[in-house]
């Protein structure tokens, strides 16, 4: 960035509004180039373990330093050690997106720097959040009796939902009386699918339920909870005399996005009065779709659903919505007023702080305004169509390739597939289980090998995964950058790279 | 704001760079003027319940709008809406700041958007977020036996804190087998004093401790804990076959900042194998001042300890640092690692998501890093001195004229007081009990009535809590652009509004 502002601290108070207007321009033609550039980094940060750290002062500076210095060691040292998940070939995990309006929303609200702890510390907090949240229901085909409220991630997202059931357990005063030592209160148990997301484990062992509590229901052969063996567990831990109190179904499970019955699961819930959290973070999104509309069958009897439009609907991170449909129960799970936090506006305002953990709240809302009104609600349809469409496109590849093989169906934007190579089972006894067997663990390295190099290139990035023991390659697209031109160089790549790693079959 | 860009999304795919750049000069140029000018709009937000929500259309636009369209709205929907938290005279709670170089690095960890869960994911955030907490651990003259961990917020700093407590207690594997239905673990017990923050009786909430087993410890005339008191309450439940885990002591103190005795508290919870967190979450800051690093003593023997550095180190929201010297302990409480999250740079890496409840992390650091650059300690010690220095200020007006008393010490920036209009005391029998209690509540009544004067004027925002069951005015100083004409502003507002008020004394 070149040089051109004042540059020092004042001795007292903020930096002069001049230097800020100038170090400001600088910051956004450095963004709009960035962002335009964004394919010219390495995706993957192409340094070692302590590479950063060592290059910065072990102390930190007594005097002001010049801003023009900050930055320069911003770009200097800071950029080198980034993973780029801005680069339009970022397809690990979730990929997500940092839209030009979202990062001007962003700017904004760390401009205000406002707590919408309570509705009169930032009254347009609040009713904002409260309007965004509900075009998103609308938007998501969600009936009125959800309402929204704004989290930071899905992991906070869904152990609020947790403890909303756990607060929803008639007689048992847990809020009061707590868990331990207690003679009227059983064990409780939690039904999740054993493709459920880490976040609802952390939930549990936090809220003191323990991972042994956590009953993990086998899937179906598209990786989809089984009703019937989640009706045979509820089953069997009421005969043992505990007590099932929560399912949570995932609409886009995070390994291969598949996408639990939840009409089916809704009234096993109903029967046994437990409460129905959806944990539709990633896919949710899709759901702004006529066709993909689907995904949210039987989600109006659900109690509460998690969806995070900071990963697949363009909004910079943190912004994960908590839609529920007992908010009197989630504020009986949070809900602590203390003397310095007593308003007079009484029932006619909504006071956030009550429906969470955090204290503080940003004005979050902002964002996902300015998101929804520059791309519209149809500039967002169009979006999500072509990132399925493409990667349906890349499924297709996979399955036409013999070498490739697709582990798992693609219903979004995220397909799971793994090399096969051809030239590995002459080295193995197919007939023996255990040639079998090495056989898999072979293909299992390969495919590491793969991934791992296909990363050091630092012009794509993909993740892995376990599904049923074996080793998977994992490609998602998420990023409002990518285009079949990303794509196509990325299957280029994992061919380049089979062909260079099967010359040496032995070394694999 | 004026009109000058292309107005429109594209199709497909983001806003131009030639866009982002003309929308983002203008919102610096709108945020510079903002912070020239923060005191010309009214402080807290004059609207009422639903002003805001009813000029927003209640359904999402269903094609693209212009960006000038949305800034237009943003100033004329929103902004009337905002209570300002950059006013000077935002005195209320606990006054924060957004500076300039805070500003400018959420900004580009706006536009960056990465993920912090695991190092590759940005190693340039893990190990910025390494350097730069280590930076503070040395200017509060913490040991080194202390790691930090970025959070978002105390409520989630103190959760975890709390969290890590409970693993730390031997045999009960809580983590596994949760607390419920189980013989052999009796209520877990929890000390903290009258005067700690309501994050701690949340977090006790979550983790199935439950309300009644927080022992509330009596305060002294200062409101700090009384060692004496936590000793008998330890003593107490460990005879009555409870289980005393954790003590909490604040270190600043919401309702007057006053400052728990660490020192003395930390032995007895040696002695009774509890684990002692440290909630100096706005205080804390303070202790980068060698005349106030005192109020740290007994510290190094805690097990944890939370800032904020949003809250008085002038970092942008949110950014809240949580200090352990147990992270195995820590990373015990929440480690999961599913199979799309497994690394292979094994014990060389921090990964922070290992450490928290939220997989999901900001690249926070960077705002910090320039701030501390920026301002150098130096400077964060003279800001902070001059806010001390403002607030003994007004507690010598206050304690100067008769009609106004203080309500508490004022170690730090805030200031507790109440007026007491002279005029009331012949309206009451001062010999019987209840013409005193009449006397009290008349007295409480008229302070309400001067807040909520002073506060609908629109120059100034102050807070209210009670103290020994009195309602107190708040005042605190925490905004880097807070001067002594600011100040004496609000002390003369104070008055002129005493004066209207006390010529009606029987409106009263």
């Amino acid at each position: 960035m070149k040089k051109d502002a004042d540059p020092m601290a004042p001795e007292i108070g903020d930096m002069s509004p001049e230097a800020f207007r100038a170090y400001g321009y600088r910051l956004i033609d450095w963004i709009a180039d960035y962002l335009k550039n964004a394919e010219s980094y390495p995706v993957l940060a192409q340094v070692r373990p302590g590479d950063i750290a060592r290059q910065l002062p072990p102390q930190p500076p007594l005097q002001a330093e010049s801003f023009d210095e900050i930055l320069e060691d911003f770009e200097k040292l800071i950029i080198p050690g980034v993973t780029h998940w801005n680069h339009p070939a970022f397809m690990a995990y979730f990929a997500i997106s940092a839209p030009g309006p979202g990062i001007l929303g962003e700017l904004l609200s760390g401009a205000l720097n406002i707590n919408a702890m309570l509705w009169k510390t930032c009254p347009a907090a609040s009713e904002l959040e409260e309007v965004v949240l509900d075009w998103l229901r609308q938007m998501l085909g969600l009936s009125g009796e959800f309402s929204g409220v704004l989290m930071d991630t899905a992991s906070i997202s869904s152990l609020c939902a947790l403890a909303a059931a756990r607060a929803a357990i008639p007689n048992y005063r847990i809020r009061t009386d707590g868990l331990a030592g207690r003679q009227d209160v059983p064990p409780l148990r939690l039904y999740v699918s054993e493709q459920a997301h880490s976040s609802i484990e952390k939930a549990a062992i936090l809220l003191g339920i323990g991972q042994n509590h956590i009953r993990k229901i086998a899937v179906d052969d598209a990786y989809r909870l089984r009703p019937d063996m989640l009706s045979a567990a509820i089953a069997e831990d009421r005969a043992a005399g505990l007590k099932p109190f929560c399912a949570v179904a995932t609409v886009g499970t995070t390994a291969t996005t598949s996408v639990d019955p939840v009409a089916a699961m809704a009234p096993i819930c109903r029967e046994h009065q437990l409460w129905l959290h959806v944990d539709a973070a990633y896919a949710g999104s899709a759901a702004i779709l006529p066709e993909c509309r689907p995904i949210l069958d039987g989600c109006e009897a659900a109690d509460s659903l998690v969806l995070n439009p900071h990963k697949w609907m363009f909004t910079p991170f943190d912004f994960s919505v908590l839609y529920c449909r007992h908010m009197e129960i989630l504020r009986s799970a949070f809900s602590l007023v203390p003397d310095y936090l007593q308003t007079t506006e009484g029932e006619h305002v909504r006071n956030y702080m009550d429906y969470g953990i955090q204290l503080g709240r940003r004005f979050r809302a902002l964002k996902f305004w300015f998101v929804i009104r520059y791309f519209g609600v149809e500039g967002l349809q169009r979006r999500l169509r072509e990132h399925i469409r493409l990667a349906q496109h890349f499924a297709k590849w996979v399955d036409q390739q013999a070498d490739f093989e697709r582990m798992a169906p693609v219903p979004f934007s995220t397909v799971c597939f793994r090399w096969v190579p051809k030239a590995l089972g002459d080295s193995f006894d197919m007939d023996s289980e255990k040639g079998r067997t090495r056989l898999n663990e072979a293909i299992d390295l390969a495919n590491e090998k793969l991934l791992d190099e296909v990363n050091k290139t630092g012009q794509a990035y993909l993740s892995s995964t376990k599904l049923q023991g074996r080793t998977v390659l994992r490609l998602t697209i998420g990023n409002i950058r990518t285009t079949e031109a990303h794509l196509r160089r990325v299957w280029a790549l994992l061919n380049e790279h089979t062909q260079t790693l099967v010359q040496d079959v032995d070394r694999l």
